[in-house]
């Protein structure tokens, strides 16, 4: 890693919530992770120390705000106390997966917005900048004042398929009527069409793939003896990627793919797609899967290199555009 | 109007972007608007005076940051800026349409987000609460800190068809990929099936509807032998309009019509419309539509009853969930 | 209950860490609990929705943040999001434990001060009053630029022992060296002497009662053939008490109490305490117990009617003076 | 230019109200202005796009906030946004002129204090130091937090005018009440006397050369058979001028000029000043003269050398004391 | 005193720099002064008790920043503290002198602005209104974000010489270059030209009045053989009013007085006004004259009755702008 | 001194509450001080003039909040808000000593909590961060959000004791309740026990040491034939001391020192303590004692080393741990 020229050190910390994709980063990187012991009391509080000094570096902590959620979000805010409070030069968050995304505007009177409260809290402990991956919906980069470098997958993902072979031929699905944007997007990196899984009765709300929901529902464009990408950002309890499985088996889709970002994987995740009809179901390692979740069908690819790039440009003051390029697939 | 059990006075102040609008707004809630006198010197500099007290006043400044946008702007920050100096109870702004909307995220890089600028000086002038309509995304709810009432057309926008017998059997389209969500809104309200323009070539970035467009599109859904309402949030070139009902036309719609909210109308678009395949442009009132860009298929829908309840409603600290009910239709 | 001249409605709201203690404050008040339904998703997140208007209101919201410290935590932020977003005309937050009042400052290099972050977090989320009692500091009434209400359970506690007739003849004792003052204020209106356990090698940075500890300690003070109080602001793990009492019956001590406020009982508290020196372990209702670390030597005294009549006299903008009144005895 | 010691690079962008000016600062300085795209869309909204990184860079912005006054305003708005977002290391706005600085102070009840809001944005958008020149009042620095170098063009026009022999014998004459120590300044510089224009019914309120005025005012001090310089900060609508013209001559005083350093020109004022008694008027390029404001009796003196030196003193952490120095004339 | 519709009570409090005046104000109101309890111990901390509850009150400081200025200050900032944390309603500082007022701008390189500093104190602290008189420089308005109420002696004073038969035949004199506006203001109530004390070699930073000046200086303006009111903002060395009188005695004036708001009298002021040729000496009870600082010459009008109507207004949310009706002479 | 990779200048100021103390530092830095003019005028009113360019450098600013403590306290304000204005790179505030620290935390209903509206100001004024000794209670860096380093002077006093040969034999004494753990500190470091002056009858507020006691008190702990060490943070008044001798005197105590690190020794402490029962008064330089302060048995030992490292440290982005090393004695 070639030096700095303003001679601020570089700092990489990991906290608990996935230590393996913090570990590759700091591999690719070339640059240890430093020290921090971070205990969580039987009462549930967690205290942290820091056990170098940091005085005037480039400090980088990576933490996905993934489940247990709110413990991990807590363990992140306490540290960023903490690194304030022991000047740091600059305090840089990698927030691989971005918890409470979706609570991103009020969908029902009297409902909070913890995205943004999220948000707040981060500029208020004392982030200096976010590094984070596809995000739910874009606009969360406006509920920071400050940096947000937005970090996409979809060229890894793009870049599987078509080392899979499966490509052209394929249909990309939206499986709800927010995702047709995304679903596009790779199919455009795909050269395929796309279609759209139609559930009318979905609540308005819709804070998606929250409740386990059951029935089939239309499909919109052409899917019958077709092979089918269902694309989305993140898989939480897998009940919307099952229906939309059902549904264009229904229409005729001959093997059908699922590809998301952030394997949240809760409440009977793992069993209810390992019975679907997906012959693979594929996510990124944003979210580290404990082995109660890990199941045969799942497909884990790493972002790793993408974080570390990242990483390595914004600490050299470069732009980290080159990420984006389509030259990447 | 009933009284107010503190005693605060209720204030309506209208300034020059919709002064139709507030005249409607206030007519409905008999209460006359406020005398505040805005001049425009020759240098451009804009000169604010209230002509009465508004001390501890609940005060309501209805402005919506249309063509010419950054004068409208302007206008509202100072007109904040006086309320504030000059002791008002509190200052609620109604923003029939929030300009500058579409800039929300960053879509390439080194872009300002500048809806998230425009909440930050609202919020800094002095503004206690905001009251819109049919944001360009609704996470702009979360841009700001303090209670965004984010109202809807669309419940106006189904009874006109309804009205007009324009239901159950027509297709609503979505002019783009973001869209489709709304899309999908609507056709629930009048019981009808989804489609939606796929245009494969459009930039990643997409302020949709800023460039001039002329190409045909695929459509996605069944649309052939059928009517069909395109829906959008807002009406700005109307070329992506025009392509979406030559598309539609291809596909073998049969009648089709346009409705959205806000009737931007820039740069030719009254001319492109007027001669576009469709046989009724639909818009609403929240936006001023001036003599020259006036055309004969345009029919404007007026929101004025909805602000004028959800003022009278909030000014009584009384919920505004009345207005979101199905019931309305 | 009284009406209130500005006519703003009085609102309280308990969330999950203390409903009991809730329920009892508002049966005092003769004003039911509103209605907000919390649901814990299988990730982690939370989800909040207020079910009833609180428009203009002064809503008062019952959450202590015991353990798990950070769920009930992040449900009062989020809360407290939800309440500002919809229009509350005051939030007060009762907290009856306030966690992680311990980190109260850099006991070593490179900590975190999260007793600090938590003040932050509840001004930045739109707190506008604290009322909460026996913080592990006073000085963490600084930690806000809100007001604070800081209530004291010592009057509650003083009463039961002389209503139990331990007064006058009995040595109130600090379990270490923190909490001299303390102790010396439950002695003087026990009208009794002190006594201080001194122990020695403890370490400096000294979050106390962290740590299981073992050894005896020295006593300074005159106890032998005495009754002894040993009196804390809370119980974590219990084996500060019970090395307090092992070394008070070293020293003769004949009867010893343990008397503190927040009754935390982490990490095998229960069994510790239930076979210790101890006669009886008193504390009060600021912490719900839950049945697991229920045991037969505790005793819970209610704090329900301090609070009560704390936001009664709050909510009727009227000093809460007379609830430190020594007369309360 | 010398290379600064923490390697931190200096860009200097200009945006659209005065890129003649901005291209000889660029000149002095030897660094090519870097590259951005402004588009105004037909409906007033405005887009920026950088076109190179500037990630820890020191950024410099070239922007008059003149006529169109709002357009500029928010063009420098959005480019901060922008620049903030992309990371910059320092952002510093060279203002070369301040629009609505008139707007200081409340003058009749119920105005609002424009030239405060117009600082609070710049602070909140994400400045970190204004440059300036010749602000209408001085005060206006402390409606800053951050650091404003407020730069002088006196000694560029008193050098203009020994350079034309008009000097000692001269009379420098303040053209209302408010700009007398302006005037004694410039008088110190030539070694001259001064005299003022009493105008009496002049409203309070006053916004200096708003109004078209008409009649002849008193002058104070003595004029007859003597040369004068009417000294100003700026020139807007130009009947102050021509007023004070007007009084002079009718005092006996033999060839009037006039001099001011932000040459605004609205509202006929080309015309007026070129029919005046005026045997010329001397203004800076603070304010770009578009070609139907020129007129023959306008000399415009630059300022570029001033503002090239402040960005190089500050680019290398240097003072700008030196720009100060009277050795200068 | 009518009473208030919404039911908060007012309170109206004075620490030490002027009891005189809020006695008088009080009185006027028919309002009793609050009972606060200001000790100052003898290293010179300063503590405050408040006597009687405040919650919900509006509550009213009356405070001049006058001599001796940082322990005034620091009084006035120890109140707000204490009134927010103990729930004021609102908090309105009554300033009828804003020490430090004359450190508005940087005049000199590195030099502070302490008149923002003080202001920035004043909002942070807590205070939600300012009302002040007669400020040094009206711009000082725009160092605040909260509403100020800018009162003005004028029309007292004015009253007064019009009562004494001065009047018409007078001069209004300025003593220096900045107070040519104020002067004829001054002037146009009394119907009366101007003119002006012209001292070439002050120095260019000025803080006026601050340095000890012995010699005359010349007059702009016609005074022989007429009367003279030299009028100012504040007298505080009064050496710059002595200057003033010589050289108007020189020019052949006849009698002289001088009028001021803010009578500072600092450094020997009495006596060296005391032996001057003014005939009288005007000014107000903003700041309170101790003992040893009057002199026979002095005379003092009481402004009590300006801030009691201003309160009384405020308080009932009345508009100020009857106390700026000209109608008032 | 080591040079610093940045390349940004290290600039010490010293203010006027105790130069001596800065120029040890200085001196045990090698940097000599910058120059600052600080006039302090008849009014009251304070004006600094900083002499020389400080735009990027890294500057640290001693100063104590002593008596007179308001004036002291101004003077840094002012300090920092001109080297804010100066661009000053960081700004970093020694302060040897916090005045107003004890007042920190309401002990009374309706009581100010002044050592946070000193650090509210500290940081709005604009510092980076602070360097202390000794803080009155270690929770007041929790009223801070920047980097608060927080140095011991209890290395000094040891060393100084066991360098006297008083050790092991002595009894470490807290001569109140608050001052327990404190005085173990210094006991364990000296290897001793520990006793306590128990004083019924305080006020619950405590302010410690304000007012002027008399009668003796209750000693807890051993001190019957032994050597006394009295330990606590500051000497106000003294009179705490002295009723602490008198009760050792009475309970057997051989010779009796007093030790503290702030010697604020206002309102008679000089002539109290020299007739008292010490043999000697231990402080630190922290506080400059006038001569007329001064007395026979006071000994002040000198932290200026302490200090100077700890700049040094700083400066140079070390960590300051290593002066919070036992192996320091």
């Amino acid at each position: 890693m070639s030096n700095k020229q303003t001679g601020a050190a570089l700092k990489l910390f990991s906290l608990n919530s996935n230590p393996a994709l913090a570990e590759k980063i700091a591999a690719e990187l070339g640059q240890p992770l430093s020290q921090v012991s971070v205990k969580h009391f039987s009462d549930g509080e967690i205290q942290i120390n820091i056990n170098e000094s940091i005085r005037g570096a480039d400090v980088f902590v990576i933490q996905s705000i993934s489940d247990p959620v709110n413990e991990n979000f807590m363990e992140l805010m306490i540290m960023i106390d903490a690194l304030r409070r022991s000047s740091a030069g600059t305090i840089n968050i990698v927030l691989p997966y971005y918890g409470y995304a979706r609570a991103d505007r009020k969908a029902r009177p009297r409902e909070p917005i913890t995205a943004k409260l999220i948000a707040n809290f981060l500029q208020l402990a004392g982030a200096d900048r976010i590094v984070t991956m596809d995000l739910h919906a874009g606009q969360l980069q406006g509920f920071f004042n400050i940096p947000v470098d937005h970090l996409l997958a979809i060229f890894v993902q793009a870049r599987y398929f078509i080392s899979r072979g499966i490509q052209n031929d394929v249909v990309v699905v939206a499986p709800d009527h927010n995702g047709v944007k995304a679903a596009r997007n790779l199919a455009t990196l795909l050269k395929a069409p796309i279609a759209i899984v139609d559930k009318r009765d979905e609540e308005v709300a819709g804070n998606h793939d929250r409740a386990i929901q059951d029935e089939a529902a239309t499909i919109i464009g052409d899917v019958a003896g077709r092979r089918c990408i269902v694309f989305d950002d993140l898989i939480d309890t897998g009940s919307k990627l099952t229906v939309a499985a059902k549904s264009l088996k229904a229409a005729g889709a001959t093997e059908i793919y699922a590809c998301a970002t952030h394997p949240i994987l809760s409440d009977g995740a793992a069993a209810r797609l390992q019975k679907s009809d997906y012959t693979e179901i594929v996510a990124t390692d944003t979210i580290m899967v404990p082995n109660d979740k890990q199941f045969k069908k799942l497909k884990i690819l790493s972002v790793s290199q993408t974080f570390a790039k990242a990483i390595d440009l914004i600490y050299h003051n470069q732009s980290v555009d080159s990420l984006f390029s389509k030259h990447e697939i």
